[in-house]
């Protein structure tokens, strides 16, 4: 950490500074430029509250050197994390499919879908029965029924089922009925329930947040393994930007950027971050391409039935065409399907 | 509602798409353009998913003409609301000054807050006992022992007292103590929480989302009111933008904005859109002029043992000193202090 | 078009706005809703100027539904349009790498990059003899005669060569030495510019604006193209958001919206984008399975001896490193290299 | 400037970076901490290239401390620039008023317009005479006709006049007719523009960039400043953001940043930021209130004629309004009108 005194600053400030400094353990190394003087931390800068130093006066501005995450940083775990659930492997060069519809419906609905995935190769079947929406008048899930239908479709058709938890209280129920829980977008930074499914024992799927920050994000994923679940999978869904022309612009630097700062695995979701169903495909493709070490997909055996976001879901014919050219260009990436 | 048809869409898929908007209850009026045909929806359109409109073959895009959110309209209730918490009022031409600690600490902390701010003018004392962290390793806060000092304050000061709720488990807890239960920025659409202090008797400060849309919020706030509690304030503190220079930015367009489409309250926060102290002075003084119901200011009697936010708290004289601006220019804008 | 009018507007500001349209020899379609009225015009509404009929009192929003491009447009060209230079195809099922360094520094370094990304099967050299920077500082370009440098290159290659030209003045003289000119992102919409590259009869490659939506960004286009020059590149280039990890964050969803569009081709720059040389190869592999025309690449014999943009230009070992995926992968995309 | 080299880097790289930047006459300063070691460089490290420094092997990032500009950087101005231009001052406590049409469209209107805004205290008459549009298709000003319209103006109504200047080519002829030139969003980053302005012996409204930072903002006005023009004026016009209500989101925090980073005066169009007439009041007074030094309004004589931006120009009526308050709540702010 290196702070920078404003230009002006006296030498008591300058004196407070380092004094601050080293009560809190660590070594100061002063430098003093022509225009400024830059006080730089030696130790784990980690103990030292930015905030608070900051508040000092003559302090101008603080540069961070270190990562401020330390579980979820390379540095510190340079293999990758492969995650396994029932044969089910994430992470390192293997290439998972998630896919499945965005709400369960009904058990038809839902066991059509997993049918279909199936058969297409996918691994995991998603599908909410809790469902974060914009307004209040929408369609909120089935809730435990879900799940329910979930678990029974586990059993039939040999898949891992993953699910989104919304509120703390939800946990255990979540816990207790399927394999993989997810972390919304729009709860990324809940950290209650960051902390909560922190203490789970099943690998969790956390969504970048529509504006967090690479750092951000993985600081979310940090929150969850400070508490002891290690198993985080991250998911790029798009970011927010200007451009109205897609929901969403996916940000597919992350992808090679986050292989870089962390050994988590990283997966895609090309339905929510585009909101166009023709979209899909090609960021399907460009994901792999990139490196991403899976996708989840929105898949639904009727679109224009579907009771949310029926837009940008897949028909299962849709899907199966993704997954064509799938099964071709991931050997070409040393990738395992 | 309007739906647009692609260019060289059938003649089915337009008689499609108005079979199930007529099974919805609406009206249907068509018109065909030289390269569009276009679809109007009359009716409340309210009761349409537009994401099912949207998954029909043939459809291009769907264009809203009616706001999506009712309670928090300003078309159906064209006075301000104006809440009243122990005689202190909220909207309509008050200008109400919220100000404490960003965290609580301690006692002595709180209460020499309290006592400066009482007497610079401030009618609410904010302080968090729950902290939202960006990092698990920062103070989080001291909770309940934290609540209790704050009712203690209250007693003492006669302030009214207001604090955030992070979590819907703490919901009950929180609103036991305090007069007024704040939703961070992070929870904005947090949406069991929302539901859940919708069911409270208490206002609710509604912070906008770092990166959600003036109609997003309103949204945050419908889901709120649809739950029974009219008594929503909402809260700008800065959106997120591509400049680094500020924390946030802070968008004061979206008072007047605000003011035109809800009759809702609107007070903003300029600590946390700035980031920096010394932009806290001119953002208050631009935000009663911009026509903002009243500002939630950070104070601490000593910024830098802050435990968090240091570098945004003003010190009490620095707060007198945007009082005695304040005072001199709310009879000019018709507000009451 | 479509003109949705104030809640609350009057007959006679309804009747205004009616009459108004119908003097620009379009039809009028009303539609009374319960809370709105909506006005539909039928005709080329084209020749509407929108700012004008907001500027009608009662007037609430307009709502487009044509594209306002018309040259650009997929819809009256459903068919690629293909470039040739010199035997170089752009466009269509053609994948086109356009390669070399940033700026022009010498003669030496100039043809030590166009030898080595000829052997690795680019078919253009890029190279800037005008440099926009961001400080007046910094090294500004070789002018006229990196030009020559680049006519040379063409000659003693057999290259396609381009550059970018920054101001109206220079236009000719840069159509005199190369086979395609390029419009940087900081003058995407610099109009006067878009029309003199308009009236060449050469290729025009235009970057797209850092905070242009795709929308602007095809307008641009229509600018070049409605002065006669049709042979127009789009370039995607990243645009600017709140993330700070990348440079730029690549709007890979910008490919196939663009190809939906527009018939034009487009093409990636995964330099300028990312910012940062290790993340040029999964961009790269991305944007071709996202169904891109083409890269724009940096390479540079020395990268650390670079005048600018070094810490994103790739050594032609790794440039020869990329190369070997793309030959394996773009026959399974269908594409030509 | 400081540069961080990647954790794991070698001596050998070490040495190489401090070799190169000693060879640029600069000390080296090394801090080999826990995780990473940290050269910091003294000296005048303008002289250095960032991006050479970059692209060395083993260098992670490089952090600035001092500003990349120095002509507008207030360290070396302390005291704020005043422009005076016939007896008009612009910066320091003078709060200076600048309105008219978007385009000129006759002399009536001009004219017009002009008696107008001097009545209610205007000091500057703007004006555009070119007009850069999104469309090709739109009306794209009058030319040389409306700079000679302005010349006229100023004589009959004794008002400095200013107009926008968008290609290199026409800056001797604009500066023949007008007192003030003004580069508009979309140039800001025009670097041969900047550079002619530069040379010019008038003043020079700069507004900012759509998506530019403060940093390049500062920067554009260092390209103007280096070339000997020093009279600068910024001008805030709203930022691109993803919020769609207002058509940019005034950044209103930049005013104090301004002031505090530069010595310039800095000015706020609160037309174009909103995009609404009705937001133009509550912004004004918001700028005035936050510290601005003027504002640049549109005013129509009859906005529903206005030939662009019509849904954002007053009427006559509605700037006097606004200037009855702004003549309340300047002495307020100890600012002269």
């Amino acid at each position: 950490m290196i702070v920078v005194m404003r230009n002006g600053a006296t030498e008591a400030q300058i004196k407070d500074v380092c004094s601050m400094i080293e009560s809190c353990g660590l070594e100061v190394h002063l430098s003093q430029g022509k225009e400024r003087t830059i006080i730089g931390l030696v130790g784990d800068t980690r103990k030292v509250q930015e905030d608070r130093v900051k508040s000092y006066a003559g302090v101008n501005e603080i540069l961070r050197v270190v990562k401020p995450y330390k579980l979820a940083n390379r540095v510190f775990q340079p293999e990758d994390t492969v995650i396994e659930v029932d044969g089910v492997k994430i992470g390192g060069n293997n290439f998972t499919l998630m896919a499945g519809p965005c709400a369960i419906e009904s058990r038809e609905q839902l066991f059509r879908a997993a049918e279909e995935v199936k058969k297409s190769g996918a691994k995991v079947l998603r599908g909410s029965a809790y469902k974060p929406r914009t307004s209040p008048y929408s369609f909120q899930g089935l809730g435990e029924e879900g799940l329910k239908l979930l678990a029974e479709a586990k059993q039939k058709f040999g898949l891992v089922v993953e699910t989104e938890v919304m509120d703390t209280r939800q946990v255990d129920l979540v816990a207790k009925y399927v394999d993989i829980v997810r972390v919304g977008t729009r709860n990324m930074q809940n950290f209650d329930l960051l902390k909560e499914v922190g203490k789970l024992n099943k690998p969790v799927i956390l969504k970048r947040g529509m504006s967090a920050t690479i750092k951000e994000w993985l600081m979310a994923a940090e929150y969850i393994m400070s508490e002891g679940n290690k198993e985080v999978i991250l998911c790029e869904r798009g970011i927010r930007t200007f451009e109205t022309e897609t929901r969403n612009s996916l940000d597919m630097c992350s992808i090679p950027m986050i292989k870089q700062l962390s050994h988590l695995p990283i997966i895609v979701d090309p339905s929510h971050s585009t909101g166009k169903r023709e979209l899909v495909k090609p960021m399907s493709l460009a994901s792999l391409a990139a490196g991403a070490h899976g996708l989840i997909i929105e898949v639904h055996p009727c679109p224009q039935e579907a009771l949310c976001d029926g837009n940008q879901s897949l028909t299962p014919e849709m899907f199966e065409d993704i997954m064509v050219m799938i099964r071709k260009m991931a050997p070409l990436m040393d990738m395992v399907l």
